[in-house]
């Protein structure tokens, strides 16, 4: 209750006058682009980029920080990271390079730009799921047989139901909206604006902004997934909302458990009086309860100033036991890229369908162990030592139990198929095969976030148990009714 | 990060000594309510309408003013907007009238009263397609029979289910609760209040604040709908929770979408720094991602006060493509009553079973091109002109794609009626024509309105293409199961 | 549009060199417990608890106090209500005292230690539902058979299903996680810290915070279920988030209603302006809609002071229906603890399945009406006297609509059971069982909480008449498949 709004106590510190020059060329374009689009060019003026120079950023003390390279080229060191300084990094090798008004621009700044001030973020980016989200999708025969099946069209023909691939336009707005599209220069292109007309680059499978977007230079990531342009702000990938864009019902309910356990109550109700900006973040006193980031990203210390946990952008790096289940829950893959995990049954899966993990590329018991005490330690900044241990006691429990429950609804598939009434062949298009996905993809994961962060709802009434323990009574039901059909 | 809260803001500038002089009447109002009805009163206090009088509202700059009458009637001009300013602007002639302690009072003020000091709003909104919505679900005889079928009870005698019509009451607080009801006067009611019994108009169907009330006094709609009394606050109206309130899953999922969108996300996390309440309305100054409004009402304008969008209460105005399936989606009603729409089959219908628009009454290809530009045009304000245009591209292309699926279910659902095994004479009661409605109804909404403002959960797995996909398959299982049990 | 940021306001009368002194042994809890627990250290700085001593809370006019104790004991006076005040306030008698540092310590500081200052509050509480919600639910042999069956592993063996009852794990993360959990001690534990090894009481079913917890002590309730500790705050307990993380959809949508109600979208818009923290709460002056407390729990005066409502911790009390169905709505329970309420069948149940409310144990028709007229008294604050009537009356005929439904769904039940083509001895496991128990568990409950808050798409489309008007037909369809299977 003591707290200056945050808002308003930058307010106080930072006024236009302050704000460090730009480069000749970043002035040209915000010139013109404060009038051809004027509310890009306003974002970024609020923006941090704004108002710091890579120079000042450089002088902070090492706690406070927040670029990682040791170094920036001297010719950005004292002017604001403005439009050109993002836009024309790399543009000697850039695919989406090209003229405008007498300048080389590259349409989409990609990681390897941000690097040049933020080089520990972007590789341990990169080591991460999030970053390898498009090819774990794309890349994986059986993750893209789902795709394709469940967001195609179908269609009539006398009396049989003709499926059609998914289009690349529908999967970029379902799947890879998250997961991110490879984004390719397909020629240029003539676009009609105000200023007359302009030759663009012609990019393919834009706009998308997923985490794992494959950039027209090659690299993996799409920072303004979480740092969304032209404010870049550290306030906003700290709240939940961010990670809440993707992490969602019915498959990933980590958002939706979040809102309902007592650490997003707190976020909704105080949150509003928290410093979302302060690097470090001060356990206690900037904020009261975690978000998202607080225990799976950010740099947090005590109000002394005492390290808790270090920055890291490989977000599952403080995870052992890897929730969403494939079928099963398992270990954590020990890289972020999936595509060659291969289950004993040679399948790209990391478990059996009988629960068997992979027996490569899974972190071991040891590691396990490593992350849940870093984990612990995060927590035991506000609760004690046995409640924490307690709690995470309590989530093994609850994947055993939801593992079980997968093995179930696997046996009756698999007799399912074996008897004739559904088709391996495409495990994922007829009801029964339904019923069984979500059996495991929405209700035992469902389940396993809610008891890894505290949701009752969702490990009951809500996609949870009451859901879950009707699966396999519907599957009998379902099976007895195919086999008369079938008679 | 610059903003200084708008609340405090205005707190300075705005004291209780500044305000102006109430009327004789509304004082006399005042004194007595703020004792028996003491929210209201407190409520209209922290109102525009308390602080500003039509005399200074006209006086402001044309881009700045908040209410588009060219005059306000002389006894008005020096007074603040109190309770008898509304509640008796029309009283000659009002059923809702009633004599209370000496003056004519109207019950429920109409946008006929807003009307005196804000005309151009009243005529867009009449225009508009929610301030048609009642009629143009009370006055369609397959809606209508829709909303019975699905409101109603239902008993057992003996071993048949009969039906009952929904009562007024439900209706009143299921579809009409968001559609508005038809208020009318039924005599007079004594009321015991702590001032002794008074005698009010007793009103039917009431109470409700559906957007298309039909007031007692024959007028169409309820402004406080979206500027809820008695603050009547446009910082209330051009937040996303306001239309949120109506337009929701499962069958119009746009507040859905919208919260799991970048722009929701940005709306989410950082909304409480700006400034709802600014006319014009700034891009990039004020805010920085779009709400509801911003896309399809607000004067909005560049930080340097050049026009970028007209304000309009006609919100479907920059709207082409109605992505609301009846059943499928089309071209935008010409008007926003759609009571004399008739497909080519002669049914009370924006398209046939078969798909085709009707013939009269939706615009034409080039008014849909005139309001996608405008739509694009406000895109533009914060996005590049090919980014614009390969977004809409990606959504003609998901309409499209979601109409076959809708002609899929659609024939599936015609062969089940031809072959006896469920009745078209109400096509909304039985389980099969329930799981064909839902095909359209809920799933291939969901898809366009997450195409439409990128919310890739409910293109996928929420309510999307996952569930969509289901149906035609679920279908054939249903008709096999009907064919055998009536063998 | 007036008010100053109440967090800002406080700020400029509250100061560090303001605060009371600790009590020695409090300081020398917070002196060691800021390095190895920061988080809760500093969230206690912040507290009320932290700032105003009971000396100074007793001092206070009588509207403005926020305890309800006539003293407190004297040593405790004239310091801060710290670590030691509440962790050690009766330690005399605790199963979970431990020694630590020299020092005699409670882990878990219950009601019983919050009514030295509070002992209205835990009284009014101890009254309620919610304080009795562990025995209400573990105590009745009917429910515990649902959590059971619910929560519980199942496993093939040939071509059977093994039901296996849930663990205790998972019930307290799902059912008791709302609920609370029966907290027990079981010997001591030894526990790694930083400090060295450690002996602390072994708390079972422990992490947990359900409202109805039962205590190492024996008192029921968790204090800390809507003050979360160790901020203790009134400002979160009003707010609807902290209601919300139990009282949620399917079963209990009150927050999800809430949420798209008028007043959910005041409170979502307008809310940051308000001021949480006022004792008394004045209607429309510290905020212009109502949150949950507000008609549920909270003092409540006018602007000038003039009492609307008492506060009461026995959230029932101005509720004369309940709305959630067992398996229909009926009068209030006398005593929030339901455990003694029989049917006329003999059944653990507030009604029959032919929907008769028990002849004893419920509230009757006098004190209904008192209530109703408790509650509409708090809605005239802000509306009129001829509204808040007609609303509650169409409230009433929304239940007696939806309990007729319950009637048709339970008479299709029944005769399933009575065919043999369903197992009444657990009435929960089956599908068709479970599609009965969706009827009014979920369907019903949603409509009837949609009905009392106006929330128009949970009484239509989303979990309401739309899905309620489905079932009767759906057990048509689904005794007609099983009989089938059957012969």
């Amino acid at each position: 209750m003591l707290l200056l709004a945050p808002a308003l106590a930058l307010s106080l510190v930072l006024s236009p006058q302050d704000d460090p020059p730009l480069s000749d060329a970043s002035q040209e374009c915000a010139d013109c682009h404060s009038v051809v689009h004027p509310g890009i060019v306003a974002d970024w003026r609020k923006s941090r980029h704004a108002h710091v120079t890579p120079k000042d950023a450089l002088a902070k003390p090492e706690l406070e920080r927040r670029i990682s390279a040791g170094n920036v080229p001297e010719h950005r060191l004292a002017v604001a990271v403005g439009c050109y300084e993002c836009h024309a990094a790399h543009t000697e090798d850039r695919p989406d390079r090209f003229e405008h008004f007498g300048y080389a621009i590259q349409t989409i700044p990609s990681p390897k730009d941000c690097a040049v001030c933020h080089p520990a973020e972007r590789d341990q980016y990169a080591h991460s799921k999030m970053g390898n989200a498009h090819g774990n999708l794309r890349d994986n025969p059986l993750y893209t047989l789902l795709v394709e099946t469940s967001l195609g069209t179908q269609s009539l023909v006398d009396d049989t139901l003709n499926g059609h691939a998914a289009t690349r336009t529908t999967e970029n707005e379902a799947c890879y909206g998250c997961h991110g599209t490879r984004i390719e220069v397909d020629g240029m292109r003539t676009v009609a604006t105000d200023a007359g007309d302009i030759e663009v680059p012609n990019l393919t499978n834009w706009p998308n902004h997923g985490v794992g977007r494959i950039n027209p230079d090659g690299s993996k990531g799409s920072c303004t997934s979480c740092h969304p342009r032209h404010s870049f702000s550290i306030e906003v990938a700290r709240q939940p909302y961010t990670c809440g864009q993707c992490h969602l019902e019915p498959d990933v309910p980590a958002f939706n458990v979040y809102k309902e356990s007592k650490h997003g109550n707190l976020f909704s109700t105080a949150g509003k009086h928290w410093d979302f900006d302060a690097v470090p973040w001060h356990v206690g006193r900037d904020f009261q309860a975690p978000t998202c980031a607080t225990c799976h990203a950010s740099l947090l210390v005590t109000p002394e100033d005492d390290l808790i946990a270090e920055r890291t952008h490989d977000f599952g790096s403080r995870l052992w036991v890897r929730l969403f289940g494939l079928p099963y829950a398992h270990p954590q893959p020990v890289h972020g890229d999936t595509t060659s995990l291969r289950n004993a049954d040679e399948k790209p899966l990391p478990t059996t369908f009988a629960g068997v993990p992979a027996a490569k590329g899974l972190i071991d018991a040891q590691e396990a162990l490593t992350r849940r005490r870093a984990m612990e330690r995060t927590c035991q900044a506000c609760h004690g030592t046995s409640y924490a241990g307690s709690f995470f006691d309590k989530l093994e429990a609850t994947v055993a139990e939801t593992n079980t429950m997968t093995e179930t609804t696997t046996q009756l598939m698999q007799r399912a198929w074996s008897a004739g009434l559904a088709d391996p062949a495409n495990p994922f298009d007829e009801p029964i095969e339904r019923t069984w996905i979500e059996s495991w993809l929405f209700y035992a994961n469902s389940i396993r976030y809610a008891s890894a962060m505290s949701g009752p709802d969702y490990a009951g009434f809500k996609n949870g148990w009451w859901k879950l323990s009707q699966v396999p009574r519907r599957m009998q039901e379902l099976t007895r009714m195919l086999s008369a059909l079938k008679r």
